[in-house]
């Protein structure tokens, strides 16, 4: 992450005063504001704004006059029943809105999250930085052998080396054609091409940037999916990032989400039978236990 | 609207403790919240939570790391374009959550509106209060014969005392029958009807709860249907209240939705052709418009 | 459910003529269209139009130019795959329409899900039929004791005579009322109540209609919820008739649907560490699991 | 645009078998099914489902058994009265899925239309084809002068050539290096770097591919904002194509939009008063308009 002089103090001016308020204020939460958490080579996460903390939940499940909550406790208690018996709209009734830097492959992974708002640095508007991600060698991986949407083992030695190497010199080449085609030369008689069309030319490892706005709720079924093993790592650092500042924000919720969703998992009807027939002794098989392969395979990395 | 005393003590509690936030604050909002501003007979809107200002909708359209804000005088004219221009992105980037209490029957109608955030008090899990909206003498009105689903001159005399008196007599009578049904009685071996279903016995002026949390994009969509005269009065009345809070909470986004939506109107290329053809001095006739008459009709109300 | 003649004539009429068509077409379906599937005493589910079947449904998946399907057994083994892996947009590529009569608070509670179109039989613009929910006696039920939001035991005798009663004048006398109110008298000097007011005195046993249009992955969603064991009886019924209909339309994905969805059982990472000792062996009790009094009687429930 | 034999032979495969349905058919949207309309130099867009018809949008307005339709003239003036009154709900109760080939920057632009259904074919799974957007040379054109984010004047002569020599050069080079990055080699000890990384390294005029299902209410404002003149040209053409489609489709309702929307223009409270004063005889300046200067430039493109 490399932010310019210039930005740093404008983060440090956001964070250099406070306004009294009369809105429920997290601590945790306010310790983050504005401050950009790098992800990356060049990417970040900065909190803009948030509304609600864990009393909101209980208040808004109440539908109370005050404050909602009686004792920390009861909150706690309230929070994990809600969550366990999928009760979301109390959840949708705290928000955060975060400023993101990421590249545009990963924004195109996150922007399949429809329940949010979001505003996108514009490249038809405004010229983009020349910043570019470039894997860090122990994430240059090869193509999965037994899954099709997964990477293996690192890659070394030659290999790494010429791939970053075409990486990197791709990625400079395009910038350069990106801001050639793009700059006008009165002298020359060149108009220079306008940036909605010059924008083609830059690949999918550029860094973007966008303001993201959304509900509790929605976050961490976006972040349940995305912190998840099986995602790319390249989503994956982002939404790490947003789970340390999600617990600071609001951390009963928190609690109560990585029991429930996030360490949690989905027993279907057939695997809850055979757990059943385990659990009364009997040794059940692939054969016997009415599961595909690959089901049972998934299985068996699951309980043993 | 009739508060019991443990509920202003409540809201009084609210009001009484500031804490300071880094975040955006809008001086206007801090004066409304949690006050319960009276609507119709029994019902309130209380402003609960919201984030950001005028400012943090041109921080966003900007994308910025800091206020992104130059002068007051630059955003209001950024302000005015988004708006213009249809840039809804922008306003999404401000939230507000409300408390309302309104007729089951204004709710019915509100939460057509789906992009927002409800919870509803659950009259499966609790039991409803007595109280019920009943229309001030001004506002009974007879069915409109010229609108299928409006309103026309107001009851007078035996006919507005006899349907004012029903309305009362029912309510009375089927919240009378809602506890009793409700009610255990060991000694008479009654054992008291579950409350999910007592309540089907409860009419549609009952009033009831929610919080309801909407981004200021789609606020101004619900504000431009549910405030306009061809509103409900009844959902209209809460639409003016949320209004004059919003005035206070975004001044600027405010006017900028009063000039190009609110006191907007719609011109369909017919008329935009008619208006051209009088512009240039015509007499247009219904018949050489080329709209039908109910077309013409609602054109000549807007234009003369 | 009781139909006119000029209702069950159009039914039939709709059901008279077939036209060819290029679309996918499900014979299942095909056999359901228009037909009225009675729902409690008075309401019903109809399906009026849908697309796509459980090929769609892979042709989303693999974004085919054909019909993206090889065999039928490949297709039920990629169709349980999205389903075990959460992948929701192939089955959001399904749209479903209903035609729905069923009474007001079932429609309160089925509006919460937001994701679906809607559009309500007018109130404002026409005249509720005298058709009033009463509960068959053995679904006449007392507050349950364990849970604030269930039933318990049935009413008996006395009771549940009483309750009847009450419920079915009331509705009588309300209905009555509504018409009075409702009712110009030219001779009396009477104009008549709006439609939009004289409502509001309807109790919430009316019922009502809707048109209903969702995609199949939002409906899975609807139907894991509202077949649920612990949904209202009033809303279950409507789910279960919903359920049977997707069986016939998508076999394939209701299959999965059943087995990782509505028979499935989502173990948090506390219960799961307790299962994991159980299969190892080890007696495991409330004290010594980690869980609270509520969450061991849950889970105790599910697993013995 | 350019099928392989394949897939051509699937879309005659789709064409050639029709089956009887009892739903509601549209002869015009018969005709367009599954043919492959080409949009820009690769691009397509391909009916592939449909539900409804203009008798749809009348049947659920009028929420009826039948079809909801008495004369055919009765439709019409309905289906405008709906359009006018901005009555959404209607036209959501139609829906349609199209197999789109976009330039990956368009396909940017396109999905922040969040209210639509999408299954993109993904390249964490699949290899890309070489195939990128090149712009037409009338298509070619500067940065506008007064516009941020338009388009000037028409590129020429070696300015033109050398544009769409980097754009084609950096493509294959682009797809040359992703190719080799994929390709494992054993002999030479290279695994290949995993899709998911691989893909990173291409630009933004490749063309992906995806399954797009949006109801006609979300699809009409899709259309007002994308076939508008100020959209950007890449996107307005798939926009354009879609109109031609919708209008065999639905045509009663594509002409009530093309009215009262795609024609239509709003007019603010402010001009609203400057063309009374005109309509009045007056002469209006900007100075005495009460608008800023750019209002005023607007207002003048639109009214003269």
């Amino acid at each position: 992450m490399s932010l310019t002089p210039e930005q740093l103090a404008e983060i440090d001016a956001q964070r250099a005063t406070t306004t009294p308020t009369l809105r429920a204020t997290s601590a945790g939460m306010e310790g983050r504001l504005y401050t950009a958490h790098p992800v990356l080579d060049h990417g970040l996460v900065r909190v803009i704004d948030y509304m609600g903390d864990d009393a909101a939940i209980c208040q808004a499940a109440r539908v109370s006059y005050g404050k909602g909550t009686k004792a920390v406790s009861d909150d706690r208690g309230l929070i994990r029943y809600l969550m366990r018996h999928w009760h979301s709209t109390p959840f949708e009734m705290c928000e955060v809105k975060f400023h993101v830097k990421l590249p545009v492959f990963v924004a195109r992974q996150w922007i399949r999250h429809r329940t949010a708002n979001v505003n996108e640095y514009s490249a038809r508007y405004s010229i983009l930085d020349r910043e570019f991600y470039i894997p860090a060698p122990d994430q240059l991986a090869a193509q999965s052998v037994v899954n099709n949407q997964g990477r293996g083992q690192v890659l070394e030695g030659a290999e790494a080396a010429r791939v970053l190497d075409l990486l990197r010199e791709d990625a400079m080449r395009a910038y350069d054609h990106y801001e050639d085609m793009l700059t006008p030369d009165e002298d020359a008689g060149k108009l220079g091409l306008a940036r909605e069309l010059a924008r083609m030319n830059l690949p999918a490892n550029i860094y973007t940037q966008w303001y993201w706005k959304i509900d509790l709720h929605n976050l961490f079924h976006f972040l349940r999916l995305r912190a998840d093993v099986h995602a790319q790592y390249e989503i994956r650092v982002y939404a790490q990032t947003m789970c340390d500042i999600v617990k600071d924000w609001v951390p009963q919720a928190y609690e109560a989400f990585e029991d429930y969703r996030l360490g949690a998992v989905s027993v279907s009807s057939k695997a809850k039978e055979v757990l059943k027939r385990r659990l009364a002794g009997e040794a059940v098989t692939q054969e016997t236990s009415g599961m595909s392969k690959g089901e049972w395979r998934e299985f068996v990395e699951e309980w043993g």
